[in-house]
């Protein structure tokens, strides 16, 4: 099967293009930019000089017929005029964008400060949170990839509320931080070296455009469907690359306990291979998943505090990009959802 | 005036060594350490090689006749030893461990796993939160210099509580982060640096040893001194090597308004010139205080939620350890606060 | 095929799991260490969660039995005790330590302060730089793994030697950088992060034990079997994980020109898929091989001074250890050189 | 006395008001910058918070009138422009750029790609490299600060030339590392967080304008004023903010021991507190300067290749720059040369 990019030179693109390599069923057919169309792949990027491949641009005809799957590996905003060009073409389509991930009209703007996709377009995407929403997406044709800190948040969250232990009007508090690649590849102010190298910053606090994503999400999952509280969410740069690690405290409705909780957590994601429950007292760091497609959680409760803490991590251009929008489209196509995905962790 | 400096090697008694190096009025008499005694202070500290200072054997008598301030900069568990051998003695102890910072009784014990101090001295001890404590400092022998941790969280949360916004019941969530030398010297796996380079850990999940003496000094602000319902706390590791930021959630009693809360915040540190408030909509990163006795706050009212989030940062071996030492110092011997300690961040 | 590691969970064997497990032909029968026996792989290596492998202890015969080749990732000093165990027995053995590479009897001892391996077990050795060195490797049953930093310099110098540009008797300047992860797992007060970070360290100076692995290549190499003139070569730690930069000074016999020496270079390597040389007036970064078993290749001749500058970059524990084990494992089993190797570094 | 900055934004002007800020008798009296005029020093940098600057537009003759010396801390390029407006004027200029640095007609446009300053104010200006110039900079009124790597190279190789073992026509390798805030503060794709981070990069191969600079002053030491032989000189990016390494390699005319040089460089620098000469057999690291206006020195004989090797070491912005700029202006004014820069370096 033939896939093709667009936005193949960010780090998403870049992302998408290192982890197809090693795809059995996957092949790269084109690779599409806005800028340095007809030079080669590898003359911006040195780490892919034993690569071929052109850069083109992008003709959703022709990448319609020649391809099977079309990622949109493009900034929010961005995506959202693509996708309509896509929309009567027989193909299926990714998007890593935030642009078609929130259902309810208003939000997106509210949120984004852009014009949002038109709205058909967005009832027609799925939403890509693969160990959540697999059978939807294996007949959708067109996939909102989840954002780098929803999905590690809600993974480290879904058992709580899917079994029922946390309440719509549950009080969550999500303190994330982000290795500098989620910032993404233009030089700017914040992300110069000298700037950030030996520094922790907090950005957008209060602010951040993935708050309505999560809140969405819990809505879905909460059991009664009651309207969702607000949830707190703040964001963090980490003088790193790579990694997200969110951790978060959540009032529950009843008793429990450490061990019960990750065996709950355990029974949950038995059968999701990428999904890896630490053992009781035990807690991820992002180093431990940095490269792989692997959400590490730990979870446990505070006696003290009536409060469980779940700390989950990802490598944010991998399980939070790249990584699971192969996932997406291995389920979409039927193949296994680990094909191409089943690599290690790159350790130290 | 003169002062001696126990544990001289070690993170903190060698930042004391920098920063005294720069003051008007306290000279270094003597260095203390339980081995290398006799050597050069530089043998194993080539950043010190202009300094001829010997690492001498620990006399209480010789220093207490010698010098007016003892540091001890020794861990915890030590500090508790050494303490009453100055008790009688004729000179003022600045102690930076933990051991004589929590006044009720077994509170130590459970939180450090180690025996406690002499009840007698604990109470003698004045807990040395520089700004809010100066009066009590001023007329104290033993002065317990707090925490990193601690100092970063009480700053940042101090006015909510003096000034009656946040009540002994409010939900504080404190989501703390250090750069490594909080870790100390001591090679270790934690921090071996192939291991923590490109990383962020979280430890101690719920356990740290601070969170009694947040909860402490909370419970004194207390305005109807009820006691404090337990604080969520969690620690994380930077890979960086100077800094911490405590993010803070707490829940407020009435309606308010982030311009009101920045403004009492500085009419509250108006007097303190190493408490900087950041303007309106402007939080503080950890790189802005690096190397100096700043702690740097900024703070947020957050309607959708109803919850103020404050972000507090300081350099952990400055205000968190050395720094703050060095303006206790100050205070107990009538000198000017800033003495010796009115330096500029490094920056970048 | 099958292959076993002993010393599975240093750094060398766990980055041998790592790329194995991508391996088509290649499969881990058992992993060897000499502590933590019974114990799951996963148990101190949280990364390798998803992994089920027991640690076992070593048992030659059993090794020998089920496996076709036994990786020994073993420090210097251990290996040599180990091999002799392995020499009467059917099996292939690829040893990553610096036991076997040198001929010359009493250069080990001088270089290494060890006493050697027996001698006859050191002439069966055959060294393993994979592209100068293939045929002999098919025919050998020992392969000893070269260095990290011969690797990045012998292939950056070969095309002068072999070609005859440069001489036995030039001036060769080796100026070499390595990430941290060159100095092993084991902390120490050189590795602790406080003490690396933001650091740039130079060690061992004009001491390091690869300096005679160097020159008894250059030695091979050179026209007239000349013995080659002593190198300078000197070491450097740089606050990062992976990754070696050789920085090479060659005077040469004759005038020639930096379009000339990539012309000779890209021949020399044209069918070596891992050797990618960079086009005129480009140099590489050790970012762009991370995670990767390419040797990235830059060269120009200035003419103020009549050198040759040769700038290489590996990433230490892919083609400088365990990737060019396995690529020698894939020789010596008649496999596709690249099998189980050929993916792109991970970028950024 | 009194001071102004022109360029007081930029890496080197901050510098310079963070160590006037400790000066006993150097007092800021303005801050000039191209942009930003009449808005406050801390608006775009929060480390200064405490301060009440205002940054002011350039006006030569009331900077003349108020002040005693006007640093430069301006771009090459810019500092040329600049420099005459000031040139009839009653004050002392101290310029930190490359603009003044060359004395040859031709080689400034040659290595700079730019058209030199006027020939008349570069012959009156005076290559401040303070420790080798004092007598010159005293009676000057135009100092060319000098370079970072020159500094860190001219330090380390002066006692070879100044006591004759190196000659003029001596084969010279300075292999050079420098922490990245050595490139300013405008972000580039080159210095973006994640690009640089967990990478090391060679640049400017053989063409890095500091190459005549120490040629220039080589020749100047070379005791029978030979034209020195061209130096290879390269320069690389270490993942970190602050710190110089050169590591230099030189044949010498005589047999030498470790213990002589050291001997001699001890003796050399015996009254010139800033540089610190490091016992036999060690050698310095970047972090024992970093923030801090010390050189340090290693230095050692290669028995095997009749080579010297010499290490040393500076913080790029303070003895590289504006630290150097400083004991310039004491040396200018007869101060002591120390004022205001005695502090001990960062660490860890």
């Amino acid at each position: 099967m033939f896939v093709s990019i667009v936005g193949a030179t960010g780090y998403g693109g870049l992302e998408l293009i290192r982890l197809l390599n090693n795809h059995p069923h996957l092949k790269i057919k084109s690779l599409h930019t806005s800028s340095q169309i007809g030079r080669s792949l590898h003359d911006e990027n040195a780490h892919l000089m034993h690569m071929k491949d052109k850069l083109e641009i992008m003709d959703p005809e022709a990448i319609a017929k020649n391809s099977d799957i079309v990622f949109l590996a493009t900034p929010s905003g961005v995506s959202s005029d693509l996708i309509s060009q896509f929309s009567d073409l027989d193909i299926k389509v990714i998007d890593l964008s935030g642009d078609l991930r929130l259902q309810t009209p208003g939000e997106y703007e509210y949120w984004y400060k852009k014009p949002a996709a038109p709205q058909p377009i967005i009832e027609k995407a799925v939403y890509g949170l693969s160990e959540w929403n697999a059978n939807a997406i294996k007949q959708s044709t067109i996939v909102a990839n989840p954002g780098c800190y929803p999905t590690a948040s809600l993974l480290g969250l879904a058992p709580l509320y899917t079994e029922g232990l946390a309440e719509a009007a549950s009080d969550v508090i999500i303190d994330a931080k982000s290795g500098v690649s989620g910032a993404g590849k233009s030089p700017s102010a914040v992300t110069h070296f000298s700037e950030m190298n030996e520094n922790f910053k907090i950005y957008k606090v209060n602010q951040h455009q993935h708050i309505p994503e999560i809140e969405q999400q819990l809505g879905r999952w909460s059991q009664n469907m009651l309207p969702i509280h607000p949830i707190t969410f703040n964001t963090h740069l980490v003088p790193m690359t790579r990694g997200i690690m969110a951790t978060m405290y959540i009032k529950v409705d009843r008793q429990t306990s450490s061990a019960e909780l990750v065996d709950l957590y355990k029974t949950v994601y038995e059968d999701h291979p990428f999904v890896r429950v630490q053992p009781h007292n035990q807690f991820p760091s992002t180093k431990q998943v940095f490269g792989s497609n692997f959400c590490d959680i730990g979870v446990t409760y505070d006696e003290r505090t009536g409060k469980v803490t779940v700390v989950s991590v990802i490598d944010n251009l991998v399980k939070g990009a790249a990584g699971q929008a192969i996932q997406n489209a291995n389920i979409l196509m039927g193949l296994e959802e680990t094909a191409g995905l089943w690599n290690s962790p790159l350790y130290p």
